[in-house]
């Protein structure tokens, strides 16, 4: 049967990225398709009509997620759905998450063509805002029900436009998003296909990424104060430099690391900000984000009981107080063995060159496998850039993920 | 003789820095005193009246420095000049150069008071600009004739507003300033009182500063050049952190300073920005300054090597690219030996507690040096505050000081 089984058009697929790219790209080569812009609409309303010509009937929730839906033999069983999101950072390249929909599109497409009917409905879905423009993972946090009248009270983008008024301006009431929530039981399973965002894959030059887990994060933003002092009539003794305390926390990372984490951990100082910041002023007073990222709570929970024994360590040797808020934090997600375990062994199958390995972005399927199962398939990223109009992923990766993602429908769907 | 000698009103000193302190004050109790602001011109014409009342003969120059001079009987002597400046920054206390603009006018009133007319004329120079809002010290560096067509026509203050247009509005004709440099041959010293702005003398509990050197200085610039990476996708060990050659930087400084400094080195980094500066992205480029101060050029000279080549093997370790911009480099100034020596015998002959000292600040003494023999006498800064409102030297201290200028004075144009 093997043999006669019909595969993913890399032209088909080249095709959509190509068209899709042109909505929302500027003069910079980026693309722009910020959630609930005209753009994201417009692209929106070209992925539905794509999905009506594939023959899926479409749908759209109260979040604006687009759906596109393949009738199955028996509706009463739980649907299985694929997705991901075709919103974007500011200046993105075409793949992101645009390449987890438009694969999901045309295995959709593949296995419409192929005249065979699944057992249950698979739909393929279009998550809105996954991007966090609003602060969150809008689309998703609907579907599985995280979503209160609260949250979208306050949600707004960095700039302070209101995710509300947004919505509006683009035809939305934003209230109907509390009426997006999915019924668990109707949901069987979640698959995305994603770009990895990351150099592993590609460094080891590898296809296809079978994704474990997905990892957790918290957050802190970190204050170390001492005293903003004349950078030259104060003596280097009598000084109580708030910078210092962040050289000295940047140093001792690896050691945290190395006593509290995994082989997956990470931790990453990405803003500094001192006070008052001037050239000639010893800063009295210093600040810096620092992300840490591990698959396992319990580790999560042991490198923030190390980072605070260490600031704390840290600002008593220097002379500082510290102080720190936690802006975020994100449980790890564990893929479903199950699912994991069919996605390896049809990479095996179908002679891909593939590792496990975890996510250590965060995606809808960590927002879904609140409702349902779920699973991952990466490609790889070209010097694991994303993000970036410098974002991409070799045709023949591209291609090997995609049909892997299609066998894995069928096998899902059609108990091949 | 020396029983009789007057010695400065501390009362009226004071009723004269609380006159001035209220030009430019605001309702957060800082003064708001900035170069060629409205403030900054009332001040003046306060100044310029309390001058005449005291007697002198008042002028201003080009640059808008403002005189009072006390007529000698051998006006072909070189003038004694004495001065500061009472331009402040942005919510600034009420000492800083003010302090040493009305020590002098008190010491001028008693000297005028007690009717001894000196050998050579005494003048009191309030300068413009010290504080640099311009960029340099207008004022002084005009006196000194290092102010150029060109100069002016450049200077902007930080908010991109013009030196030009500022003086015209002020209803000065800036090109002036070209003409206020004067004759090195008429000039036979310059002596100027100011607040250390630093904890040395109020963590010693001694009154004055006997100043030998003015410090010198380098700014740089530094950028070290990494790669951008998603915090959560790349492994700890395929980093290029910009922010770590900083880190490594910062811990370097107390050994660069130890092999290659002196007891009066200071080395600052004041500002640190990182880009793209996300919480989520391993910075790819990571700027700071480092301010680096000392009184001897060579020593200079051999920190400024020491740090390129510490940067330089930073870079290499970590796989990044280094490149820095020379912002400022300062020459140092030595204070007039005599003029020290005759400032420090009175503060012994006084029983005032003293000691030398060095400036890690710079002042318009350092520009006025390149035309005569110069030195200055510092007063304690409680807890080393300055340029702040936060800003104080007990009266007592502020008594000592202008009383050892006093006899400074008395000594150069009276021969006592």
């Amino acid at each position: 049967m093997k043999v006669t089984e019909s595969t993913i058009s890399i032209q088909r697929l080249e095709d959509d990225l190509r068209e899709l790219a042109e909505i929302g790209r500027a003069d910079d080569g980026g693309v722009y398709r910020m959630a609930f812009t005209p753009a994201d609409m417009q692209g929106k309303e070209w992925l539905e009509r794509k999905m009506r010509e594939a023959g899926l009937e479409t749908s759209r929730d109260g979040a604006c997620n687009l759906s596109g839906r393949l009738a199955g033999r028996s509706p009463e069983k739980p649907t299985l759905v694929i997705g991901s999101h075709i919103d974007t950072v500011p200046c993105a390249g075409i793949l992101d998450g645009t390449l987890g929909v438009l694969t999901g599109l045309e295995c959709l497409r593949v296995l419409k063509e192929s005249g065979a009917v699944p057992k249950q409905d698979i739909e393929l879905i279009a998550f809105s805002d996954e991007e966090g423009r609003f602060g969150g993972m809008f689309g998703s946090q609907s579907f599985a029900g995280q979503i209160t009248p609260d949250t979208i009270h306050r949600a707004a983008d960095p700039t302070g436009q209101r995710l509300e008024d947004t919505m509006r301006e683009a035809g939305l009431d934003p209230w109907e998003a509390l009426r997006a929530r999915r019924d668990p039981e109707r949901i069987g399973a979640y698959l995305e296909l994603h770009i990895e965002q990351g150099p592993v894959l590609s460094t080891a030059n590898e296809q296809v990424g079978v994704v474990e887990a997905i990892t957790g994060l918290f957050k802190w933003n970190v204050t170390f104060s001492g005293e903003p002092n004349h950078a030259g009539t104060t003596p280097m003794p009598m000084r109580r430099d708030a910078f210092m305390g962040i050289a000295d926390f940047a140093h001792e990372i690896p050691r945290i690391l190395d006593e509290n984490g995994s082989e997956v951990s990470r931790a990453t100082i990405g803003r500094v900000e001192l006070t008052p910041g001037s050239a000639n002023t010893v800063p009295g007073e210093a600040s810096f984000t620092i992300d840490v990222r591990d698959t396992d709570e319990t580790v999560m929970n042991e490198l923030a009981g190390a980072i605070r024994k260490t600031l704390a360590a840290i600002a008593r040797r220097r002379g500082l107080t510290f102080s720190y808020q936690v802006d975020s934090w994100i449980h790890p997600v564990d893929c479903d063995p199950g699912l994991v375990g069919i996605i390896e062994e049809i990479s095996r199958e179908q002679d891909v060159r593939f590792r496990r390995m975890v996510s250590g972005a965060a995606h809808d399927a960590q927002i879904v496998a609140s409702v349902c199962p779920v699973a991952m398939v990466f490609v790889p990223s070209v010097e694991g850039k994303s993000h970036s109009p410098a974002e991409w992923t070799a045709w023949d990766d591209i291609e090997a993920g995609a049909n892997v993602m299609l066998a894995t429908l069928r096998r899902l769907a059609f108990g091949a």
